[in-house]
């Protein structure tokens, strides 16, 4: 049996990417599945820098509607979450009702690096909900992340796990990824 | 004919969620579109927090797999990206292949916001590649969004709109909702 996953995460976007694609793609084949991972294939040129992404975007839709299931590099990018094309791309599998695995290098859960955002300047509002000094209602679902990335990864099966990885290996680190490998390999070789 | 359009964004996080729910109802409405909103449906009660998310997941998607298009409130929330809920809900959409539609209430685009990030630090690396003093890569394809959401978008044949609203209505303005709700009106009624 052969199940193609989908490596999805923000070390694209790392000096050394081709170094640490590389090394889940070998952790996963050593795991008994069919690593598909951003640059397994060309993209081909053209005249704009938009039509390129454009490009890109079709090539990595491609890789996903061929794989059977996602494992998310959740780790908080640029801010308090997640990379926004990692979010697009977990959507994209749940959309289809694939399988949905998924880490983060950072252990702090949503409502914690929320927290964290504001200062700990949060309060319960008129509404009985608790709000940032800026109004935005604050979640707090014991989640990781957005309640949709945790419910839609939930209802498939799927699962987390966190770590507190070195502060210079944030998206490098595969501890975590390592973990949930082990974890979606028992189910998705199981079925 | 009539065409459900799930009506996503971080507006439910609003004080005035409800209000402002209703003003993107009725506009949709007027336009000639059935739009489908968080809220409408009631969420199951449950013991834990975690599963109470998990409930408003559930109908969530239940809505999104109800509808035919999406339109996506992309405005940068708590940082300089979209909320990370919307994202995974544009995704979901477009891995169904269902048509979809943004808009943002900021007209900075995404390497500019990054470049404000980054406070103007970002200078070509050794392999070529623009980077921050991080050394992750900036993306400059020309996009509103990291590549995945405005090649998704523009794949399925849909567009953004962005306007800068005023501050104190960043996330409730609907100058731009009004302007991509026209254009996807147009484009799903002609199908």
């Amino acid at each position: 049996m052969s199940v193609r996953v989908y490596l999805a995460g923000p070390e694209v976007f790392l000096p050394n990417a081709r170094k640490v694609l590389d090394k889940k793609i070998a952790l996963t084949r050593a795991a008994g599945l069919i690593p598909v991972t951003p640059g397994d294939l060309e993209i081909p040129k053209a005249p704009t820098k938009r039509q390129f992404g454009e490009n890109i975007s079709a090539i990595d839709e491609q890789m996903m509607n061929s794989a059977q299931a996602i494992i998310a590099n959740l780790t908080p990018f640029r801010g308090l979450h997640a990379d926004t094309g990692t979010v697009f791309e977990l959507g994209f599998m749940c959309g289809q009702g694939k399988a949905a695995f998924a880490y983060s290098n950072v252990r702090a859960n949503h409502y914690q690096r929320v927290l964290d955002y504001y200062g700990g300047k949060v309060a319960v509002a008129p509404d009985g909900r608790l709000r940032g000094p800026d109004g935005i209602s604050v979640e707090d679902f014991e989640m990781n992340e957005n309640l949709m990335l945790d419910g839609g990864i939930a209802a498939r099966g799927g699962s987390w796990v966190t770590n507190d990885a070195p502060a210079d290996a944030l998206y490098a680190d595969t501890t975590a990824f390592e973990a949930i490998l082990a974890i979606a390999a028992r189910k998705l070789l199981a079925e």
